[in-house]
Parts: structure tokens; sequence; C-alpha cells
């Protein structure tokens, strides 16, 4: 597979006091390479999660929201090229024997064993590769490090995707990592957005729920390939504890605001990096609504521009054509007034109060469509709400992904 | 440009007695073309309309909505190649000075007059053009006939699109004819879907408001090429009264059963022809939705399904995947129990209980998916609700149009 024009270098990653990780093969496709992982937790390890709100999930989904009342971890086994989405009681059987493997050869409950699969829709997970694989990834534990593991979690990805960063909580340093796969919100029949986030910080599962679900709001939840939502979107947040500083409890624990910050810093990498992957990408492409009643109306617009085919499609093809992002406005059914509306491509306005600027000149908006990254601002002149939303452009690569061949 | 693969042939269409046609060319691209079209209508002629929710809508539609109040039209002026939508003042002018000029022409008020124009955004209507089309379109009312006008409202149609039919009112058989254009419910700087209905039936303006709304909401309301919604939609009713009946005056009126079914069956047949000329589209794909909590909720469901490009490009590739109808039923957020969800191709149940049929062969799938009509019914097993949704596939024909090219 052709790696995208967008791609990042994988990053330089230092391992994670707490966490220790194997893969192995247990063959889901006809392929040899590692398509199971499992992540050893250490006892304690605080655990916080985001999942699709589809209303067709997978088990592995309704496992993982299940157990995520209990606040703790200790093991995440994750496969990959079966989503086990919509396969009905054996799809759930398979989840459910393959965590409790888990959960006995680590020697820990089965409650505290979360999992994720990404592939095929409606092929149940196979019971027993999937418990041959989970042993033999218990076996080669430590043996893998997260560039190892991002590979493994992998589908049509067409580079391995990671970010890290650090805080200072008091004196004590801490180190937040992320691996993630996706190639769109869902792609063709081996492909969702799995995100893993591992910290040594010492959190408390409330407050790290609480920052996740922050962090999200800006991240995951403002980005679009095709608009279309998995059935197994899942986002997990894993806190070993190993670096030993004083619990963040909630948001007025001293170093809190430092370590939200970092964990919505990654969140924000993590998600651009999947934009960057997106099926066909060919452009990064930034909106930025301000001026929009409230927050809320502001990405509900962002995203009616970030989906829109036209709007995709024109920035596909270099085109300044600034009246599609003027209709995806118009459609997206919030408050907006046309003749208080601008728009701008890169740093040049475009159209104000209604209209194209006087003395419009095309050249410079065509020299910033002409480079990989894209961005769109648009201000609605009503009130403070502001969203920032990311995507790509539609290309002849997505349809050939998706059309081009028989699954 | 290329014929749709699902293009039908023109009706053979009467003249309506109160319809009078004229078209000349305004020049509003670099053509020769018929653009502007002049309909004079009978005095006392009903009208009613169903215009775009765009909260960016052309001044057309803006002048439309307001004269639809006064319920009587004696003329119609649809320009092509402009669609004069977010040009500020000087389109807003524009479009009053071409209906005045009709309006002079014909000797009646100006709030008879109504308008629609469809092309490119953002570029004012040049209004001397405009009133020297409109008065060589009135100096050849009468010599232009539906196939004319059809061809003179057309944009990046591959295809004119119209339809006719017929009721009886007590004794007296009246015809109702559509005219239509459109290849996506926006296109590439020149589309837009406007719909003109004519009949010479005797119909209350109310009464024909609320029989084109109950036609709209299982047509026009049910279809979609790429989701986008432009800012100049429009489909615009004209009842002459010529045939003289008694007046159909409301619901109980003896007739008005037959006058909106006929209606309702015109409006479906041209939504169907919009779909049929879909940019790139080369299956016309039937979304039939039961089952659900009402019939709002399955119409969502079904626009879900019609709108995911997921979908739509697996039905391009002949491709099966069922799991994506499966993910389009999940996002959508309406009532859905994955384990009482049911999915058809064809005559073929795939999924039924949360998973695969036992033994499914997808052979008859397949075979479904090579043909050019594709049916796709879901039952979600919860209620009553149901929908039926058209659309058509994604392709690189749609990629090519609004992408390989610059405006």
């Amino acid at each position: 597979m052709t790696v995208s024009p967008l791609a990042r270098p994988f990053p330089a990653l230092s391992p994670i006091a707490g966490v220790r990780i194997g893969t192995a093969t247990a063959g889901y496709k006809a392929w040899t390479r590692a398509d199971v992982t499992l992540v050893d937790l250490a006892p304690g390890t605080a655990v916080a999660g985001v999942l699709t709100r589809s209303k067709c999930p997978s088990p592995e989904v309704e496992l993982c929201r299940a157990r995520l009342a209990g606040g703790r971890a200790r093991a995440l086994v994750v496969n990959a090229g079966n989503s086990n989405a919509f396969t009905g009681l054996s799809g759930r059987e398979a989840a459910a024997t393959q965590t409790a493997t888990a959960a006995a050869l680590l020697g820990c409950a089965a409650e505290e064993v979360f999992a994720a699969s990404t592939g095929v829709i409606g092929v149940p997970l196979p019971r027993d590769k999937a418990v041959a694989g989970v042993t033999a990834a218990h076996a080669a534990l430590g043996q893998a490090d997260f560039h190892a593991a991002t590979v493994a979690i992998g589908t049509t990805d067409t580079f391995p995707k990671a970010a890290t960063t650090a805080a200072m909580i008091g004196d004590t340093r801490v180190t937040l990592t992320g691996i993630i796969k996706g190639s769109g919100m869902i792609a063709p029949d081996m492909a969702t957005m799995l995100g893993f986030i591992f910290t040594d910080a010492v959190v408390a599962p409330e407050f790290l729920q609480a920052a996740l679900a922050a962090a999200n709001a800006a991240s995951f939840s403002c980005i679009t390939v095709d608009g279309d939502t998995s059935t197994s979107d899942t986002v997990l947040a894993f806190a070993t504890g190993a670096a030993g500083h004083a619990e963040l409890a909630g948001w007025a624990s001293p170093g809190a605001d430092a370590f939200a910050a970092a964990l919505a810093d990654l969140c924000h990498q993590l998600a651009q990096l999947v934009v960057r992957d997106g099926e066909g990408a060919t452009k990064f492409i930034t909106i930025t609504v301000t001026g929009a009643e409230d927050d809320r109306a502001a990405r509900v617009i962002g995203l009616s521009i970030a989906n829109s085919p036209l709007v995709k499609t024109a920035i596909a093809g270099g085109d300044a054509n600034w009246g599609r992002v003027v209709m995806a406005v118009g459609k997206a059914g919030e408050a907006a007034e046309r003749d208080r509306l601008s728009i701008r491509f890169g740093s040049t306005e475009v159209a104000a109060g209604g209209m194209v600027v006087p003395g419009y000149d095309e050249a410079p908006v065509a020299a910033h469509l002409a480079g990989q990254d894209v961005d769109i601002a648009v201000d609605l002149g009503l009130g403070q709400g502001r969203a920032r939303v990311w995507t790509c452009d539609l290309t002849h690569g997505y349809i050939s992904i998706n059309a081009d061949y028989r699954s």
C-alpha cells in the first residue's frame, strides 16, 4: 500500500513504567504478521475510555463500556483483521473467552481486561485463534515495544501512528504516550479508529475519565474522513501510577491542569495523525469556525464543511470554490446570517458581508490550495462560539480503495 | 457531456391551458444556448412552493418565500448559469429588477412574478443581461414548449427531465406536468434542484400548498446524491384553473384526494429522475426502512444509509458489503437494536437478529448488485415507522466532475 503523502515519521518512544507489551500472530487473515496485542498493566492501573456512539456497537465496545465502571485495568487485548461487530452470541462469547484467558494468564479478574477489535464486520472472531493468539502474546510479554504494538493493531493504515508528551506534576515528570490506528472513521472492511494512551502518572479513574472526555471533545470528536462512524471506535487511557507522585484526584489537585493539558495535546496529535492517513488523502485541512452562537454550533458547522463532498472535492482539485463553503454553512442547520458571514482561505479573506470581497484576487488562494496544508476559516459574526475541526480531501484514491475491489 | 446510463426518455407532453412559455439567451456564460425562461400564467393562477432550508439562501429563494404568501402567480422567470446566491445587495437588486421587468411586460404586480436561478455561487446576476434576457423571452412567449423549457433551465444535467400525469376531478380530467433540473442537491458551480409543476386544475393556494408539502415529504425530501443542500433548491407548483371544475379548496373537496395522489405521483417521478442524473451515477438505489420507531426515524436512518460514502462506494464496486449498512444504521442516532436488525439486498436476506443469516450465499446478492437497480431493505424490528429514499452510487465520475477541473 502506498504511504500517505501526509505521513509523519514515527516518534522516538520510551517505555512507560508499568506497561509491558507482547504481540503474536493469531492468523485472523491469511497473513503472517502480528495481529493480536496484549498489554500487561501494573496492578492498580486507572482506566478511562470514550467509545463509539453507534447504536450497533461491537461486543468489545460493550465489554469496555461495562468494565469502565470499575475504573481499574490490568490488561488490554487488541485484535486486528476482524472487528467482531454484528456477530451475535458467538462474537460475544469469543470476546468474553479471549479476555477471560488473558485474565487467567495474568492472575486478575476478567473485569480488569479490556479489549478492542478492528477489521471486517459480520464475521465472528474465531474463538480458538483468539485464545491461542492471546496466549502466545502473553508468552511474548516484554518483547514488543510501542512501535511493534502500533504495527500490530493497524489494518489499512499506511503508516504507524503514535505521539508522546510529558507533564510535570510537582517535581515529578510523567510521560504520556499514545498509539492509534484508523484511516477513516470507518474504512473498507478493515479499519476503525482505535487509540490507546499510556501514562505512568498517578490518576484517579474519575479524573482520568474527565480529562479524557475533555480532550476527546476537542480532538477525536473534531476529525472526520468520510463522516462514517465505526461500530468499534475506541479510545482508552491507562495510568499505571508508576511515577509515584500524589494522586491526581480531580481538577483541583496540584498538577491536574498540567496533566490534562498534556493529555489534550497528545489526543490532538493522535487525532491529526488519523486524518493524515485518511483514505486517499492528499491535503490536510484545518477548518476554524468562530463567531457562532456557541461552541456546539461552531463544531456542527465545522463538521458540515468538513463532511461536504463538494468542499472536499474542490480542495482535492485545488479549486478556490468558496461558494461550496457557503453551501455547507447554510445546510448545517445552525444559526447563520448570510450577510454577516466571512470566509478565509489561508490568510486571504475571500468573502464578507454576504458577498465576495471587493477586488478579490484568486491568485494567493490558488497558491495556498496548491500546498498540502489547507486552512479554511469561517466567521459567523453572531457570538463567541468557536471550534476547530480537521479533515482531508476526497479524491479518486478514496473511491479506488472503497469501490474498486471486492471484499 | 456523457448522458447518464440511468437516463430515461423525455415523455410526450401536451400544453397546459393557461401556460405560455418563452425562452431566450441572456448569455450568463459564454454560450449561445437559451438560458432564461419566462412562463406566462393565466390570471388567477394559484401557486405553492417548497424551498431550500439553507440558512444562506439565494435572493430568488427569499423572493419566492415572500411572494408565496400572496398565493397567486402570473409569471415565472428562471435563469441558468448563475445562481445569484451570496451576492449581497447587487444580487437582490438584479432579481427584483428582472421580475419587475417581467411584471411590467405582462401588466401584473411584481409580487405575482416568481423566480429561480441556478449556477455559480457568488457572482451577482448581471442585471442588464437579466433584463434583456427576460424581455427577449417575453417577445418569444408561446414559441417554446415544455421540452425547450426543460433544456433552458438545465445546467450540468445530462438529460432533460420531465413527467406528466392526470387526475379526474368529478368528470373533468386535469393534467399535471412537471419539469426539473439538478444533478446533485448541489453540484459543481452549476447545479441545484429546480422543479416546476403546472396543472390546469382549479385549486385554492392553501390546498395546493398542503398537497405539495405532503408530496414533497415523500419525494424530493427523500432523495440525495451527495448530501449537500443547495442554496437555491426550489419547487413551485402552479394551478392555472383553466380546467374549470369546482375549486379544490381543501382535503374534503370532491376530487382533492385524486389530485393530491396525482401530484404525489408526479413529484415521485420527478425526484427519481434527479437521482438518475446524479453526478457520476451508475446505479439507482432504493432504500426501504421498516420497523422504525416512527416514520421520521425511518427517514433519518434511510438517509444515513443513502449518504454514507462507504455504502455508496461499495455499491459502485458491486460489493455485497452489508456491514457498511449496519454501520450507517448505527451512526444515524435513531433508536436501533443491533439484535433485532435485518437487512436485505434485492430479495435476499443477508442478516437478521444481529448477525449474518445461516448459510448466507453471496451469489444472488452479487447478481443483484451487478444490475442498474439496487434495492436495500432494512427492518429495525421496533415499531411501525417506514420510509423509502432514493440515491445513486458514488463513483470516480463524481470525483472527476467535482475535483478534476478548475471552476
